[in-house]
């Protein structure tokens, strides 16, 4: 089982992964970037089409210029939010403001190929793959989507490229614990209601 | 860094991971479904709302209502399927019938909420992380999404839950190694189409 990794290993990086807003300035590797980029494309995809297309973005004007761009959609997401999300954000501290979007030494920015089979699963499989590398590497990041952002022009992506997510990447100054709801209010065996005994 | 995995081991595990299709009717232990559903749980949601809702199948009975609802529909799927699709199903053996729904000795059909934040890629992001620990665990998976499949009365699961995939979870007997497009291909520095180094 050449695969297989120490007893373990994976749920204690599944379960001690959170996500991070606020990043130290301090470099990071390149390898490791290269690391996460290397899991996010080895991620399953519909037919196996790999919709998937990163930009990593180091460049500090280039990184501005992606924080103006979200930071004018923020305060129109933030005013439409539903209730519940809207008092979620703001008991967390979240608001129009992106810093994390300069301070973070790498953003990847992820874009996706529209007209591909299933290319909404497959994009945040990749991402997925991507942010358990991020911990593996013993960085954090956050999962910021933008709704509505248009980072094509900034970053030179043709128009059938959608934007997916930005993953901010760097060292961690904060994160914040999110409980799980328990296994016994998630899981069940043969019909809905009915507990899988552990 | 407790979480740190031994160098490299999460990338050997992202990269040694194939779809199985067919699986050996050997026993698999409740213990490794248990973890692969606590992976699922931990993956990170849409203001932490965690929308998924997993039923575990191992009655032979439920199993075989569960194919004859996805045959039903698997017929139209394909009829429909554009070009790209049906010529990539066609070369892999892939038809209508779907014997692995009752081969495998457990599935994990996954449901998500739909009205949830982000519900559509925390759901993903979910299912991804069970895909890794079921490689893990040495065993093997299908990502597989029935288009049109109402599982729901089967599994007596309230309708505002949505299917998203089964996942057939069992010993493999073969699985199909998927090339991945290379990484200078995939990732691009600053701006698409500017390689990134490794």
């Amino acid at each position: 089982m050449p695969n297989r990794l120490n007893d373990g290993a994976l749920l204690r990086l599944v379960r001690g992964r959170r996500s991070v807003r606020r990043f130290k300035s301090d470099p990071v590797s390149r390898e490791a970037i290269t690391h996460i980029l290397e899991a996010g494309r080895h991620a399953p995809s519909g037919a196996n089409r790999q919709p998937w297309r990163y930009v990593v973005v180091d460049d500090p004007a280039t990184k501005k210029a992606i924080r103006t761009a979200c930071e004018r959609v923020e305060a129109r997401f933030h005013w439409r939010a539903p209730v519940d999300l809207a008092s979620w954000m703001k008991a967390r501290g979240i608001t129009p403001q992106k810093p994390f979007l300069e301070d973070a030494p790498y953003l990847i920015v992820v874009f996706y190929r529209m007209r591909e089979p299933y290319a909404v699963p497959s994009i945040w499989s990749s991402i997925a793959f991507m942010l358990l590398q991020v911990e593996e590497e013993g960085l954090g990041a956050l999962t910021y989507t933008p709704t509505g952002a248009r980072l094509n022009a900034i970053l030179s992506v043709p128009a059938q490229f959608q934007l997916a997510a930005i993953l901010p990447i760097g060292i961690p100054v904060d994160h914040q614990r999110q409980d799980r709801r328990p296994l016994s209010e998630t899981a069940f065996l043969n019909q809905f209601g009915n507990p899988f005994a552990e």
